[in-house]
């Protein structure tokens, strides 16, 4: 796939989802009478009908690629068509071994009341370590162990994750990170990601 | 609020948070045209306007109880309004320290095609050991850590995920729990839960 029908794509499927992410806030916090309800639902209906008319081949398993990086259109992080997706956007450092997200997490993610819920925390952290782990998902690996130590509750809102490889031994890396709001770190993260078998070099 | 107004408002609000989750499983797979996109996403926004014509007050803070147990529409794991939520069902034992949950996981958690994303395997242990050592939200608790082990990819389908409270050292619980698939355990998870300082008795 060229960057340009990769752009295309996005522009086509980019507002879409992002009318269903407002759809989910609006679910969250509505107080419609039954009637609205019902006609609500029918919308929805007829909106899932209209995009299930054709289908892309479930047996396709292609996957593209744009500059070397796989497309991923439904990563539950950071996929562009997934409507449960924050989504993430990631940005990489030159060092090829660090990045970090800027984003805004409402209502959907949280937990306790105002705040963001600590298994969303460990998803985002999750994602970011594994992305500098594995220089934007063009390496293969897989998580080891991820352990994230909660310093205090992350807020709604504004947020940034960011991730750096600490060192390599062998085919493990030691990768650390953290989230924080504006006044500093919520939750700590280290990982350790282990390069499979079947792509080890040498062994 | 009673469990019979509990009841009504799940039978209201359930149906159209499961159509919403239709919808965003239409989306990661439509191939549909640019017309039936544009008809998709004018029948979207009408629906959000009708759910968004008369909203919850938002700065109404009261929260609601059932037998005790907080009533949670908006949360990312479990909640019923809630169609970023799979949404997990916990099930609780009778010794009120363990819990465990049966669910499937679609295309929407995916991370690797075809597994679930490791990052929403420790958004359903950090609920579920949560669910485990706070005796189903009942007591005030906060997340210290949270450490993932993962064994093998976690394949999108059925799965379960359980967690019990191993001690309790003055203000902390320990708690461990695990994901698993038909075949055995994914994700093993040890979690440290401590009660707030404004909670403890007698200190």
């Amino acid at each position: 796939m060229s960057a340009d029908e990769h752009d295309r794509l996005a522009a086509l499927y980019g507002p879409l989802t992002q009318d269903v992410r407002d759809l989910i806030e609006a679910v969250l916090d509505t107080d419609a009478d039954p009637a609205s309800l019902d006609a609500a639902r029918e919308a929805i209906r007829t909106a899932a009908d209209a995009l299930r008319r054709r289908q892309r081949d479930p047996t396709q398993t292609v996957r593209y690629a744009v500059g070397g990086r796989p497309v991923v259109w439904n990563n539950a992080a950071i996929g562009l068509r997934n409507a449960v997706a924050p989504p993430l956007t990631i940005q990489h450092g030159d060092d090829g071994s660090s990045c970090w997200s800027e984003f805004t997490l409402g209502a959907a993610y949280e937990g306790p009341p105002g705040w963001v819920h600590g298994g969303v925390c460990a998803l985002v952290l999750d994602h970011v370590l594994g992305e500098a782990a594995s220089a934007g998902l063009t390496k293969p690996l897989f998580t080891g162990t991820l352990t994230l130590r909660f310093v205090r509750g992350t807020p709604l809102g504004r947020l940034r994750a960011e991730a750096a490889v600490e060192r390599t031994e062998g085919v493990k890396s030691f990768v650390s990170g953290h989230l924080s709001d504006t006044d500093g770190v919520t939750v700590e993260a280290e990982g350790i990601f282990i390069t499979p078998a079947w792509a080890r070099v040498g062994e």
